[in-house]
């Protein structure tokens, strides 16, 4: 029997003392990333120029915790445990008898989920010895955030905005240097990277890494940093799963369902993950949804294969869900959902049929997200609209089946940044572009070869 | 002896059941609005066209504390209670053995205070039947407020934008449409006010306000909202007060001084009366210190008088501090704190002597809101930033006098549509105007003379 309360606050002793590493949870042994070049499997000495080593354990750990440093909790408690609400006025409006609830992680200084990670990235870079970060930001929420962690370590941070968002999102450049960050616009002419692709009007995500990676590969005291698809960053975000675990039992319901919006991955495997490891150790069976666009529709419609993280070519190969590293998504305002990969420990849960996904378009998306604003107050970002679309969707079907259901999402952050998209929403001038497969075939011609096909 | 939470969270049925209304502890009999043109005290029957009974009743109240209906507290558990935070990074950073702790009201939907007298006042206007709440907005944080609290009781909202607002802040303007309200920018072609100024190249609050007034008196069905300086207002705003003095007894502290910023004087008002109460009924000795803008300095350097409480003279005469209901201030960021007046019911506690106030230059204000946002992670708004500057400067004034002091401040809301301020910060653009009391001169000789002189 549910229980009558909005929100489900915890104190913040009940922030975790570890994370979860689902990693030897999953079935059989984990594929490693490859060094490009050799094709054989890319080691610690691939990544120590621009990685501490305590961020590298993290990335192959095989230990099914670890530990949060005390600092990086004495962080967290700025704004974590965050709440989860029951939505009640949202269940009211669709009239659903079907109980949805849904983390928000909105609440953190930036206004999503990227601190949970900057936090110990900056930390473990600041206990190494590292001077200053360098890292790229597409829509801002990554830039925003190691920003603010930085501040917090004493680091210093320097950002490649991708060109496009440099000039459309003036408040997100403005937030970093508030928090005391230096913000390049991307193509920059700080770096070979930058200068070769000069004449690019908008830049591009990939150009922005290649810009950060090589400024941290020149610099002893620079690091680089990422905000998502890499395993310790998606373990940072268990933080998100375990906390929404012990609200379920204080509101005294068990979801069927389980939702998150996936781009990198990394928000979506921060929920999911602690879920799926009741599923694999508890037998609990709750189904675990990710919600992807239909503009870029990576765990639904990509090849599973090696390939790099970056457009570029610098990373190393990856065992993932791809649609191609030079693939260009249509402009949709899910900036943060438009990467051509997948986290490869959440592709490999997918793979294995521990995970769903789904892909959704562009105006029901918004459609949702307009709805949650009306009922539930919070404007999301046009990110996690795509969980809200997805978890109306599973009320919607709760209710033609006949169905109880009990469903929870992850809202991942707030749309602050974003109105100039619900204006076009308003507007009716939003585009829903389809997925557009042409540009796919070309783009997974370019798979790299010397490596084993896994699809 | 203080405790070592960072954060002091109460459950949501801790939010308060009642206001306070603090009238009727105030010394002597309260001086009543004046009707403009019969100089006669001003009844019911001079508001009934644009306000409800219930909200008339609670602005003339004089039960020391008014019932917060069901529906309201239903609405606020969206939010509420809001959390305290002890500032220990802030307090590092400026080596202080104060202990500064903030309220935090940036986390309601609309991020900041105002939300808590909009939901009350939508309710009691939909409870009365009305169909159309109209207002004005100038930086645009009352106006999505009510846009917000209209959406959640199914009333039409329609917002007067003031122009310049309206062109600076289009993201402000977008909140409001998600939430469904109608925003025109004033001046409009809509009403009489609008075309008789309608060369105005920005807009005025008074503008605004005249145009919003205008609709709601010529339709029964609508009425007109306004968010700060009435009493029903400061009423509303009392759960802030209430919820910190609970939330300071968890951290087991007695705070020497609470602050707050203060333009029309609602947030503060919420802050400060129940600590006020407190002081009078219980014998506590807390001070209460009001942070107003040295651009706009109502408490420290105006008249007390009875003066128009909108620019036009739409409205009765209400017996505050002002600075002349035509005095136009400089342009500083904090657009909150830009009026001409006070509250009459925090006016008179100033004038009792019960309250305190303190003048803010602007470049100090921002220094501070820097660095509270380099070490709390929160940006401030411009507004709010007043209130952390003065608890800056108690905590370095004692140290000087070698003193332990407990400091409470309102941190009213967040900064995220302010952020073009802070760039002219960093960029070392910001301009930090002295008082211009030339300006007030000119204005305080326009004061209605057909009423009793009060100073």
């Amino acid at each position: 029997m549910a229980d009558e309360r909005t929100k489900y606050l915890l104190t913040e002793d009940r922030i975790p003392t570890h994370w979860v590493n689902i990693a030897p949870d999953l079935p059989g042994d984990p594929l490693p990333p490859l060094n490009p070049r050799t094709g054989e499997p890319a080691g610690p000495e691939d990544l120590t120029a621009i990685f501490p080593m305590a961020l590298i354990g993290q990335e192959v750990s095989r230990e099914p915790e670890v530990e949060i440093p005390d600092e990086v909790r004495e962080a967290y408690r700025l704004w974590r445990p965050t709440p989860l609400y029951r939505a009640r006025s949202l269940e009211k409006a669709i009239g659903t008898t079907a109980h949805i609830y849904y983390k928000y992680e909105g609440v953190s200084p930036a206004g999503s989920h990227k601190p949970n990670s900057a936090i110990p990235q900056a930390y473990e870079n600041a206990q190494a010895g590292v001077r200053k970060l360098v890292t790229e930001t597409g829509a801002g929420q990554w830039g925003s955030s190691l920003a603010f962690a930085c501040a917090r370590f004493g680091l210093e941070c320097e950002v490649y905005m991708v060109g496009s968002s440099y000039d459309q999102k003036p408040y997100r450049r403005s937030m970093m240097q508030t928090w005391g960050a230096t913000v390049h616009r991307s193509p920059s002419n700080r770096t070979e990277s930058g200068r070769a692709n000069a004449e690019h009007p908008t830049g591009s995500l990939g150009i922005a890494i290649s810009e950060a990676v090589e400024v941290a590969a020149q610099d002893p005291e620079t690091n680089y940093s990422l905000g998502s698809v890499l395993s310790h960053v998606c373990l940072h975000q268990t933080v998100i799963g375990q906390e929404s675990i012990a609200q379920m039992e204080m509101a005294g319901e068990e979801p069927d369902v389980v939702i998150g919006c996936v781009g990198g991955g990394s928000n979506f495997a921060g929920m999911a993950f602690p879920w799926l490891r009741r599923n694999l150790r508890d037998g609990a069976t709750t189904r675990l949804v990710g919600a992807e666009p239909t503009a870029c529709p990576t765990l639904t419609e990509g090849v599973y294969g090696y390939d790099f993280g970056d457009t570029s070519g610098l990373t190393p190969l990856l065992p993932m869900y791809t649609l191609g590293h030079d693939f260009v998504p249509p402009p949709v305002h899910a900036g943060g959902l438009r990467y051509h990969g997948d986290a490869p420990v959440l592709c490999a849960a997918v793979r294995a049929g521990l995970i769903e996904a789904r892909a959704v378009r562009q105006n029901p998306s918004f459609e949702a997200a307009v709805l949650f604003a009306r009922t539930e107050g919070i404007i999301p970002a046009p990110e996690a609209s795509h969980a809200i679309r997805v978890a109306i969707d599973e009320a919607n079907e709760a209710r033609e089946a006949g169905e109880e259901r009990v469903i929870l999402f992850n809202l991942s952050g707030h749309g602050h940044f974003d109105l100039s998209a619900y204006d076009a929403y308003l507007a009716g001038d939003l585009e829903d572009p389809e997925f557009d497969r042409s540009g796919v075939e070309a783009a997974l011609a370019k798979l790299p070869q010397n490596v084993p096909a896994l699809d």
